[in-house]
Parts: structure tokens; C-alpha cells; sequence
């Protein structure tokens, strides 16, 4: 029998209506789709932006990847997540991951498609990309996040507050994805820069409860949710 | 009577099915829709990327920006841009404008937004976002554009060589817009760094002559369209 295809698709940054034609198509011909399953009992993400999508027949594979740091913890989840998904590829039938944002940017599936490969070589890939959340951010604002020359840099969930000076002094545009562990650390240095008037940050873009702070003067704490995104423009 | 909405709706690198649901919903419902008029009698990009979604009735509104650096002209050129949108917004009817990739990365809608809104600081104006080329050539390659703890840069199509030696010595990935016109010297430094092993191009991503290319140490010379992406991933 022909092995299925696992398609990883992204399926935006959290507005239903955010996802890509083609991967509402797979998505919804596909017989299987998983996900990173919810914590204490709520749905993950992805899940949440695809339910009005399913219907009752779609075989539903919620995976748990923890949330930790610990590299070999992780790393048995992702291989537990592709031998749950390895049986459907073998009885020929597709199955399609599906991850809030882009499936390249910054995504979990990747470590879940290697363990994939090492368990079964032949098994066929497929990335559809989506929506990342800067760039809905941006829109959500009302401004663009990059222009004409400007260089643009990201810095993921986990960096030193020190990588932001260095790159302050390089990019005309930084993104900080996840700040919010970060917030007051990074104020300062915005502030200390004079940058805070050309910094805005965007709480769960396009969600319902979506929020935008753009006078970040006056807010030096903010009590942001683990999805928020810090955009400063220099220019 | 109440002004129409300008959406501006960022419509994907170029298969016509990675259009959101929210664009092509907001696209088929305005009456109007705007875009860069194609050189040469040919169709422009967004244009082409639209074509099988908009039915006859829809009035279509090309507008001429001129392929040039002059800011003067570009500059009138979007003026005039925003002075034939805005009757159509008078007479109460929303307009699209849109373009390839996203709304907010590197296009053109924001000059003629600020047109607009210094025409008629009234007009209410809305952004749709959409994949841009690099989350689109990284799907294409089937390989992470970035993740966990990776820093990304993107430099813009107009850059020295020597801010990618600067780009190199901070960030993880870099990603290198409309690479074409540089490419021969872009391959010297990743070949002085021994990089080139871990780059590739993708031109035209997701259109149907896309073409990948993945084994550069014998490619020093690339005939490249212009709407080519090089990425590369020091890791």
C-alpha cells in the first residue's frame, strides 16, 4: 500500500478566516489531522483556530508535546507524536499537522517531520505555509513592519536583553516574538534609547481579545500573555 | 454618504490558493479592486495571482507605478494612485488594493496608504495580511525557515555586500530578498565562509515555473529572475 502524505500546515495566527485556501482544502480532506494537544484541559491553539473547520468524521490526533525546556523530554515527545502518526501513513491515508502561525517560522512541526524521517524515511512531506503572527501583528496595527531598505530582524521567545542592543545597532526593524517574559528588561533599553515612541506591542493578534499598546511610555510593566509580539520601528 | 473602507489585502507569493479566506472573501465583496499595473502589456503579479477569483462585474482599477528608484516619481505616482481611488470611496463603495506576498512586508501599499490619508485623513483603512515569499520558498524547500532559539534576518533587494558579512556575524538565518542582482558577489562571501552548503535560492516560489535551487557550490553563476529569495541557515 501507498504511504499517505503528512502535509504540516499553518494555519495562521489565529483568526479562522486567516488560513490559506490550500490549507483549509487539505485540511479538510484529509481523514486525520493532530496537533499539539491543549493544557489542563483547554484546547491548544491550532486547534482552537481549526474547530469550526472539522467535522464529526475527521479522526482528531491531539499530541502532547510538554511545555519544557528539557531537550530529551521534548525530544521523546516529538518521537511519540510521529510513531502516533506513522499507522495512518501506512494504511495509505493522509494526515495533516496543523501549527498556529507559518509551519517554517518558529514552528514545532519540524522537530516532529525529522523524527518522522528517522522512523520512516519514505514517508512524503509537504509544508503549507501560513500566516506568522509579526506579520498579523503589523497588520492588525495598521503599519507596515517593513519597508523600501530597511533591514529586519526577529528575536524568538529566548534571548539575553543584550542581543537587543546588538541588534538595535544593526536592523531598522526588530520583532520580538514572545516578549512578555522579557517586557520590563526591554523596556528599559527602549527607553534608555529613546525608542519607546516608535514601539508598539500586539497581544494575541487577531484573536477576539487582541489588544494593542502603542504608548509605551506610560507602561513600563505590562502584564502581557505568553503570545505577544513587540515590533520598533527606528525610522 | 458614509466613505468606503480601503482594504489593503496582501494576497500570497503566487499560487492562487494561498490567498486567506478573509481576503478573497473581502476581495469578491468590494465592488472595486486595485493593483500595480503590469509592464509591458503583461499582467502584473497580484494581478495574475487574483485573476481566477474576480468575476466581470468587478471594476478593476490598474494603477501605474514606474519600475524606477527616483522618489520624485514614485513619489506622484502614488498620488495619482490615491487620486483615482478616491472617488470610489466618496461614493460610499470599499476598494482592494492588492498586492503579492504580504500587506506590510516591503510593499508598496504603504506609500499609497499615506497618500490617501493625506488626501482625505477620513478614509478608514484596513489591512489584510498574506504569506510573503520567504515563509513560502521555506515550505517550497521543505526545511524550517527558523526555530527555537535562531535569530533571523532579512535584508531588503537594495544592500552592499557588506552588510551581509555584518548579517553573518549575528544572526542564525538570513534571508536575502530579490537576490538576483547581487547573487555573484552574494556567492563569493558564502563560499569565503563556507556557507554555501547550507543556503539555497528559491525563485518564483509557489508560482508554476518555481524553481529551487539547493547545491550552490557549483552554481557561482545564477541567471535569476527577479523575484528570487536566498536563504541561508548558519546552523
Amino acid at each position: 500500500m501507498q504511504l499517505g502524505i503528512l502535509y504540516g500546515i499553518g494555519v495562521g495566527p489565529g483568526d479562522p478566516e486567516l488560513i490559506t485556501l490550500k490549507g483549509l482544502r487539505l485540511l479538510q480532506r484529509v481523514p486525520v489531522v493532530a496537533y499539539p494537544a491543549g493544557v489542563s484541559s483547554k484546547p491548544g491553539m491550532a486547534e482552537q483556530i481549526i474547530s469550526q473547520w472539522l467535522d464529526y468524521e475527521k479522526i482528531q490526533l491531539p499530541l502532547k508535546f510538554p511545555y519544557v525546556q528539557d531537550r530529551a523530554v521534548l525530544s521523546q515527545a516529538w518521537q511519540e507524536g510521529a510513531r502516533q502518526i506513522l499507522p495512518y501513513l501506512q494504511h495509505g491515508q493522509d494526515v495533516a499537522f496543523v501549527c498556529e502561525g507559518d509551519i517554517s517560522f518558529y514552528s514545532t512541526f519540524n522537530y516532529l517531520a525529522n523524527c518522522m524521517r528517522q522512523l520512516h524515511g519514505a514517508v512524503n512531506i509537504q509544508l503549507v505555509p501560513g500566516i506568522s503572527s509579526p506579520m498579523a501583528a503589523a497588520a492588525a496595527a495598521g503599519i507596515p513592519l517593513t519597508m523600501g531598505d530597511r533591514r529586519l530582524a526577529v528575536l524568538p521567545a529566548l534571548y539575553a536583553v543584550e542581543e537587543l542592543e546588538n541588534v538595535l545597532n544593526w536592523a531598522d526593524v526588530v520583532v520580538l516574538m514572545k516578549v512578555s517574559s522579557v517586557y520590563p528588561q526591554v523596556w528599559q533599553v527602549l527607553h534608555r534609547r529613546k525608542l519607546l515612541e516608535k514601539a508598539y506591542v500586539v497581544e494575541r493578534a487577531t484573536w477576539p481579545d487582541q489588544r494593542l499598546y502603542n504608548d509605551l511610555g506610560s507602561r513600563s510593566q505590562l502584564k502581557l500573555s505568553y503570545f505577544s509580539v513587540l515590533i520598533v520601528n527606528r525610522n
